[in-house]
């Protein structure tokens, strides 16, 4: 049948990975594992590209990635040969075969992220690894007055980290939703793409907000300011997860 | 200040540890690992008692335990020592001046425990280890309405596992709630005890029932029968939440 494109949507638990991306040196990651896992089932060297390299630590619900293969296998196939091959940690949704023109990073339109909070006193052994642990009492309306200023097309430069590849650092945020259900508050972020450690860092400046360290027009202020240095220190990687990746409707691309 | 009593609350993920009691060689258990650190604390040797021993794997989001010292601790310092002691997946919420009177497992009058299943096509990652896959569908209707007939008083030698300890096989099953939100199914049991395995057990009745391998009214025959060896194989620990214990309100627990 010739070589193929396949699509396919990857869960996973960053903890105990060296982020998403194959390292020189021989650290787990996320990549390498799922490429072997592949390239077993296939009966040759799979190559995988992601919608988007997550660091050290987070996590994902909806990772998409695209491999090519000549192998004849079925989706079942695929699916249930991958999922046993992988660790616990990491696991197939879903494999689709999809058109050669789809790219998993240059066809996203949309790419939603959650971050997580547990917001109570004493630490939680179920979240641990799970959620960013903040002890102190959050306002969870000033946090959302503030965030609104970051939704539309702007220069991100404030919250971009050293290191960043993007080649411009104008995003376009199209929707933050900021919600408490008991002691956990979670922020979704939805943008065409987003600067190395951006939403890591908007979340550090939230929190500050919402520990009244600053005003929510402090978020403004600094946005504006396009300077890194004035931006609160960011939050730690476990408390982020890659949720969703959409895709222009012709992919066909299931949710 | 004499010795005293206290009460604390625990929450752990059982997955690396060989349950909560104390082993006979040196395999970690969550008691010697909370005996040790309030040791440490108190700077003198501390035997904790828990409300109910979890096996190996069993999660607790509300274990309750008591323990007896003569150290002048405030509670933040027994608190805040603690968790700084205890790694990652074992927690305390509080702890609590309680009367000597209080036994945290004589005392107990009522036992919730959660019992959670992933039931959808693929294993998750992000689950795993914390709730019981189950690939085919479940009626969720036949299981409920099967659960209804072991509400009340009964010998519940059925679901009784071999090993057990119980002085009586007749306990008081006062609830089960069933509930499903998208793929997390959750079985909520309240009762004043459990045999050894109970829950496991009923919950691979339940099972076997939501699959249409038996019609609902099977379960009512399984409990009369009081035969463990015809009720289906037990479900495995890793869905097991102990979640919360209640006392009467004289010993003023927190909830």
């Amino acid at each position: 049948m010739g070589i193929v494109r396949y699509c396919a949507k990857l869960e996973y638990l960053g903890t105990n990975y060296f982020g998403w991306q194959r390292q020189p040196h021989s650290e787990p990651t996320i990549q390498t594992i799922v490429q072997n896992a592949l390239s077993q089932v296939a009966h040759h060297p799979v190559s995988v590209i992601c919608s988007g390299r997550t660091d050290r630590g987070v996590h994902a619900k909806g990772q998409i990635i695209h491999f090519d293969s000549s192998a004849e296998r079925t989706i079942k196939n695929w699916v249930d040969g991958v999922n046993s091959l992988l660790p616990d940690d990491i696991s197939v949704q879903f494999v689709h075969l999809v058109d050669k023109d789809f790219h998993a990073r240059y066809s996203a339109c949309e790419r939603t992220y959650q971050y997580v909070i547990l917001n109570q006193l004493q630490p939680s052994a179920l979240f641990a690894n799970r959620a960013c642990h903040i002890s102190q009492p959050l306002d969870i309306e000033a946090m959302k007055q503030a965030s609104q200023c970051l939704i539309g097309t702007y220069d991100f430069s404030a919250f971009r980290a050293s290191g960043c590849q993007a080649k411009s650092p104008i995003k376009t945020m199209k929707n933050i939703v900021i919600e408490r259900q008991e002691n956990i508050i979670t922020f979704d972020f939805k943008a065409n793409a987003y600067l190395y450690h951006m939403i890591r860092n908007i979340c550090g400046a939230l929190v500050a907000i919402g520990q009244h360290k600053h005003p929510p027009e402090w978020l403004s202020m600094i946005l504006q300011n396009k300077n890194r240095c004035l931006a609160p220190p960011m939050l730690p990687a476990c408390g982020l997860y890659l949720t969703q990746i959409n895709y222009p409707d012709i992919f066909k691309i299931p949710q």
